[in-house]
């Protein structure tokens, strides 16, 4: 009886190997599509995503994969899975279950549209003309919109957008969300009040210092090279392009970032090398054990954010961070910074200032940022929005949340690629990463009480090593709400992200 | 009825198109392969590479596309179809007969060895040690030769090293090369005897100046202006990059192709360039109509090489050429050729040496490097020659035809990617390539009798688009035996390619 169950499971787990490997060829393309692709490639291309996509919806609703769920699910033997095995079950029935209910035909639109409308919104984004972006826009939403409706239903959310959101931060609905959200806005809002009120406002002319791409280039290398993101050697598993948009992608031995270097704003480039270097990273290092499986891959978009937030951040906008790290940046940018003090420099990187560009916002106005996006996500799936609506509630949205002025839909609605490209529902897990990196963070306080000061030894190896062990290796084996439970003993909770801003920033600004 | 048969084709055409996408990102993932893939990569892509060509191969042998031939070729109104949509359907029903009698793990395997035989060549390449490379080799091998031999039956071809030959070079048997081969050869090696025993001997050291990679790499870009190949605008269809073994790869709207930059060897990427850049021009300007059609392909791999060594030789190794490119190459390369006059650098570009690496030979020995793989393939699938013996026999094979002694397997055997890559079958498509050239370029000559002033003043737009009406917009709506019949008025005849070597040899010989 023993061998029969583990022979279905072994049969099950290779069915579902092809579309996590079909996936990995899907984000391939995409990454060609964004970094190397001649322009007249689109056409191609979007018929070669939508291929792809069409493809790996076939396989993954396979109804073989049905019967064997079924035989296994009812084994009398199924106990005597182990629970790596339980949770591939598990995450094999959910896929299975939610995409037997999408239309082919929708899958493979869907695909289609989102390469055109990414397409489009560059160029839009270019032109700085919504109107241009709009119309496919409104395509991809509608197509979104019909897929979250029967989403819906087999996830049991209470609305569509609940179930696109469940796509990226599973069990955690637009409610509770909103909850966490509330406490966490009143926390910022009181917390950049007391920053504008300072009297020791940071000089921050050296952020407007021109550094010549090459440089930049040379840092985000050695910012690789710091958190041990292989990109150089002959046994390199990663690399880095540049791109209109900054992301991460790939699998295992081969993922891959992005980055655009702003001649004249070399902080763009240093950070989002940072953040997309803390995905990387998670990425390689989720047990390999797990790899081509279903718990072989990060255990949700908020917990990807809390490592690449927490590289961006609580370590790469650290005093002792830069304590090892300046000199580096020094000898790497010929005499652009020569004159500056370590003092300044960090003050000027921590500047507390409402801004237009989410992506390029301070780590305590960020999460504002976030929760626009999100409200606005839910009206819009609520129907009391429209597409055509989106740049004056984005704009009303920011002079009410940040007091900014938006002037133009470019560093307006346009800025981020996440809509164009079909990701309605991510933005609440970039301020769900923050909140879980607060947590995380306080427990490796705990854990490793002297990680700050190897950090300004230049000594990564340890903290990365800890975030393995307590994060990366488990994949997707947790719910993300077990996986916080298990490292913090606690559920989701904002406090310490909020307590960690207040410490530093008091100090920072002298309240 | 009318109705009925076009809607039965157009619905075959349907299910042809997603075999010939996929096709395209297979060949897009095999490009990143050796163009921006990690190193540690390579694992998950021999699975991608396997994945992709089983899903293929799954499509292609869908039974419903079996039922439909039936059906269309046993139609009443079968003759309503006009001559494209009857090509396509001849070349759905070959690929369709062909790829049911392989097995589906066969498909896969081969795919799978491939990735897995590419990435150990380079590394045994690297470090001379063919005793790395066998073992995988010699898997490949045994796998092509088992497809071979069940492709034999279908294709009714009289050996399996036909069959092989068929997949590039359509219904021309080793037979048939054989003799072609032979009466080429003979001339040849006359004409080789005459340049050696010529007083007239040409000054080569301006071939082993040093010319910076930058430098080098403008100079590309010059070409792939020349030849309208464009790499750079916002409409651009085009890249290149760099590998280890020159190709072009993609399909209509975005074909690619890579160069090799030697920084003491600056004709190697000149004449690749030159090369690919011709492949390119051929794949982008088949007729746009049959784009996602099996129609719309090269003709033959024949015909692909009659295009690239034009450009490359004809085209690139011509006085008139260098009368135009001369001053470029000057302006774009520094100081590195102000002092060589035009005259003296026509004849060291044309030196004709015998040597020991195919890709950087000169036009006349060209073909004997071809004339010995070819020969060597044809014992190797005959079981008289083993992949163990292969760098004995080849070693031999220069000795006796060029009078070259290798020194190691990295300049014999070696050398080429094709093995590695499973293109068993491919080598005779150049020299078979080379002779289509010089038939085509007869009739040019008729057609547009200026065409070599044209050139000397730059202008190449009129020669391309005599190629593209005689050659390239026709894609795969002929067999290779029919186009040349249909271009030259006579089967493949490798006179008119002499005769042009023989007049070009003995005036730069003098004899």
């Amino acid at each position: 009886m023993r061998i029969k169950i583990i022979s279905s499971y072994k049969k099950l787990l290779e069915m579902a190997k092809d579309p996590i490997i079909l996936e990995s060829v899907f984000n391939l393309v995409h990454w060609d599509m964004e970094t190397m692709m001649p322009p007249r490639g689109i056409e191609l291309r979007s018929q070669q995503l939508a291929l792809i996509k069409q493809v790996e919806h076939k396989i993954r609703t396979n109804p073989e994969i049905g019967k064997l769920l079924d035989k296994l699910l009812k084994h009398p033997d199924y106990d005597d899975l182990n629970q790596i095995q339980k949770r591939n079950v598990f995450l094999i029935k959910k896929e299975y279950d939610e995409q037997v209910m999408l239309p082919e035909e929708l899958v493979k639109e869907t695909a289609r549209q989102e390469a055109i409308t990414v397409d489009v919104w560059k160029k839009a984004k270019a032109a700085k003309d919504y109107s241009i972006y709009e119309p496919e826009l409104g395509k991809l939403f509608e197509l979104k919109k019909k897929a979250a409706e029967i989403l819906m239903d087999v996830k049991k959310t209470s609305t569509p957008y609940d179930a696109l959101i469940d796509i990226f931060e599973p069990k955690m609905p637009a409610k509770t969300i909103t909850k966490i959200f509330n406490g966490l806005k009143d926390g910022l809002i009181t917390l950049i009040e007391k920053c504008r009120n300072s009297s020791k406002q940071p000089d921050v002319s050296v952020l407007k210092r021109k550094v010549p791409i090459q440089f930049q280039s040379q840092v985000s290398n050695a910012i690789a090279k710091f958190v041990d993101y292989d990109t150089e050697s002959e046994k390199a598993g990663g690399r880095i392009d540049e791109t209109e948009h900054p992301f991460t992608t790939g699998y295992f031995d081969d993922v891959r970032i992005t980055t655009h270097y702003h001649k004249d704003n070399f902080t763009s480039a240093l950070f989002s090398t940072l953040h997309e270097a803390g995905h990387a990273i998670y990425g390689q290092n989720i047990n390999h054990k797990f790899m081509y499986q279903p718990v072989g891959e990060g255990c949700s978009y908020g917990f990807h954010e809390s490592q690449s937030r927490f590289v961006e951040n609580i370590l790469g906008r650290s005093r002792d961070f830069w304590v090892y790290f300046f000199p580096v940046l020094k000898q790497l940018t010929g005499n652009v910074f020569s004159d500056v003090d370590l003092d300044t420099f960090i003050k000027a990187i921590n500047n507390v200032k409402p801004s237009k560009i989410r992506i390029e916002a301070d780590e305590v106005t960020y999460s504002l940022h976030v929760i626009i996006r999100f409200n606005i996500e839910q009206d819009l799936f609520a129907g009391k929005v429209s597409v055509a609506e989106l740049p004056e509630v984005w704009n009303q949205s920011y002079k009410e949340y940040l007091g900014v002025d938006i002037e133009h839909d470019s560093e307006g609605v346009m800025q981020d690629t996440h809509w164009a490209s079909g990701y309605f529902g991510y933005f609440p897990s970039y301020a769900v990463g923050n909140i879980y990196s607060g947590q995380i963070v306080n427990e490796m306080e705990k854990e490793l009480p002297g990680w700050r000061t190897k950090i300004s030894k230049g000594n990564f190896k340890e903290i990365k090593q800890w975030m393995i062990k307590n994060v990366q290796v488990h994949g997707k084996l947790y719910d993300p709400s077990e996986l916080i439970k298990k490292i913090a003993g606690k559920e989701i909770n904002f406090e310490p992200f909020l307590n960690y801003l207040n410490q530093k920033y008091s100090e920072l600004y002298d309240f």
